[in-house]
């Protein structure tokens, strides 16, 4: 099975886990409850990185707590273990086989902190390392770039937040049609390859996303970087202003997120004033007419929570980087020089 | 005064705040160690966000202590109140004026927690906003793009972290020699000048740094972006082979930090492995032979305790970007776009 199918196998992975890993998500929740933790520290690398910074955005604003990102170094290479005090701490990887990410969990464990794991590798050293364990079940992923497990790490993040957080019945009842949502927005493939071919010969990219879609950004720019060995930065918007901005001229490719919710009020101002001031060639990925006139359009499924966006909106922009590869002539099926799993310290 | 001139005044505005601001920190921690505080949250943009980053690691592996860097979107736009409970709050910016630093900083005073400003601007809204203000010192900053402000910032953190943490006799009688250090740094420019010369055309670039040396990465890259108009991407070199390393191929440019502690042999194998395997145009900064002869070489002062030596480390990075910019017949005094003082919310 190749890429493009596990991109489209993600309505069916993503509804499985809804339907099956429900129980075992509400159990950990309960846990940690119990436990009575005030902070959570996520240790992740590569895609399962940008599942953190999810993380970050969606449990920081659903629980209220704060939510830091482990620097794995510290434990690994200074030999010094943070006193995890109240933190539950929560490792991410689909192999479950980075040494640095089992290396901060077992030392949380060590201190007795409640201890997570998420992967899809139920029997991998990181679920040993910890105590719970949540198995994406999204089937073998044969591609080296990661696209159905990253939603599926998504998912579980949302459930562990709807399970951790207030009641939502908006969120609740959404649920049963996230992969639907998830099927809408397969359905813009055409417009991604017309996007991607229009743009064989591009340089560099900038992606910008706000709020619950900076992690899609981050995680649209590494899909370009892996498939399409093109140079593109992530940024917020917000912290774009701070500098990056002199990097853009006529033409210059940028790739934006601007679905509804808090951000996108600011997001479609500014990317009108990248457009009208800087004339850079804008792709954006919204569910609004305004954000969608901006440039060459990528049309989000309407209806869906701001919160639940990521794991809908990161579908477009997986399409567009597999058929920029395909325009350029590379293989998205084996992107050069890196492995599946990568074993980092 | 321009660009080059300040950095040029950095090993001074070190001294000055070693000798003037030392007490004051010292009073800033002495408050901190009365509350009882067990963890660390720090709200920052643009070239602060690095020294957060630098906190993040120093901080970190110090006082062994949790350090969260802040998503301020959480505050500002989502109007989520994150519950700081036993956290300090550190807000990091050159000017004061950032909205969305001062609102986090702001939430964690009126919840009770201990907040700190590190500004250049102590009559700011950030120092209004914090109990207490450390303040830089570094005097006026009149170029775009940050220099003295950023060593400042993390020479203020470095002393923050000496003052909290345990007894460090080496660290304490090396401060003395700290700016002299930075000056030896400021030698390099001759080879920085050459290093820029003979890369004028390139289109790209990656920036490899780990550990207390990631935040190095971060500001090199975010110098390249602003003062040079190139597209460059930092990484921790974990994270980088976590696809990212698909983008190389024979000549493609990589500056890389290096210097002595413990990532240092991880760093000198990667990058001997990126110039065998893949033919990568490395650019390194190090104290140590082995890493100097991997490339074209910018040479760091030995004797500086790794922990510090990014105080030391950003020097030959400024002034690559310096001539890089000059040698693509762009003025580093004025970069296009960006203004000293960015407002996000």
């Amino acid at each position: 099975m190749g890429l493009r199918e596990e991109i489209r196998e993600q309505p069916a992975v993503v509804a499985r886990l809804i339907a099956d890993g429900r129980d075992s998500i509400e159990r950990v929740a309960a846990t940690l409850q119990a436990r009575g933790v005030d902070e959570i520290v996520i240790a992740a690398r590569g895609t399962s990185d940008h599942a953190a910074v999810y993380a970050q955005y969606v449990l920081g604003a659903r629980l209220a707590m704060p939510v830091a990102l482990a620097a794995p170094s510290l434990v690994t290479l200074y030999g010094v273990e943070p006193k995890f005090g109240r933190s539950a701490v929560v490792g991410i990887s689909q192999s479950g086989e980075s040494p640095d990410v089992v290396a901060v969990v077992a030392a949380a464990r060590r201190q007795g902190a409640p201890t997570i794991a998420i992967t899809n590798s139920p029997d991998s050293p990181l679920a040993r390392a910890a105590d719970a364990t949540i198995d994406l079940a999204a089937g073998e992923e044969r591609a080296v770039a990661a696209t159905k497990t990253y939603t599926a790490e998504l998912t579980a993040i949302a459930l562990l937040a709807l399970a951790l957080g207030p009641q939502d019945a908006g969120a609740e009842a959404f649920l049963a049609t996230l992969p639907s949502a998830i099927a809408a927005a397969l359905e813009v493939e055409p417009a991604a390859e017309r996007i991607a071919a229009a743009r064989a010969g591009i340089g560099g990219a900038i992606v910008l996303g706000r709020g619950f879609e900076y992690a899609t950004a981050r995680e649209w720019a590494l899909k370009l970087k892996e498939l399409v060995r093109l140079l593109a930065d992530p940024y917020s918007s917000a912290d774009f202003q701070h500098g990056p901005l002199a990097l853009l001229e006529p033409g210059f490719p940028v790739f934006a997120l601007a679905p509804s919710g808090p951000p996108a009020d600011g997001q479609v101002e500014l990317l009108g004033r990248l457009r009208t001031d800087f004339q850079v060639d804008l792709v954006v990925a919204s569910d609004r007419d305004d954000a969608l006139a901006l440039g060459d359009g990528l049309r989000l499924p309407s209806g869906v929570p701001d919160w639940l966006m990521p794991i809908v909106s990161i579908v477009p922009a997986q399409l567009v980087a597999y058929h920029l590869a395909r325009a350029r002539g590379i293989d998205p099926d084996s992107p050069r020089h890196i492995r599946k799993v990568t074993r980092t310290r």
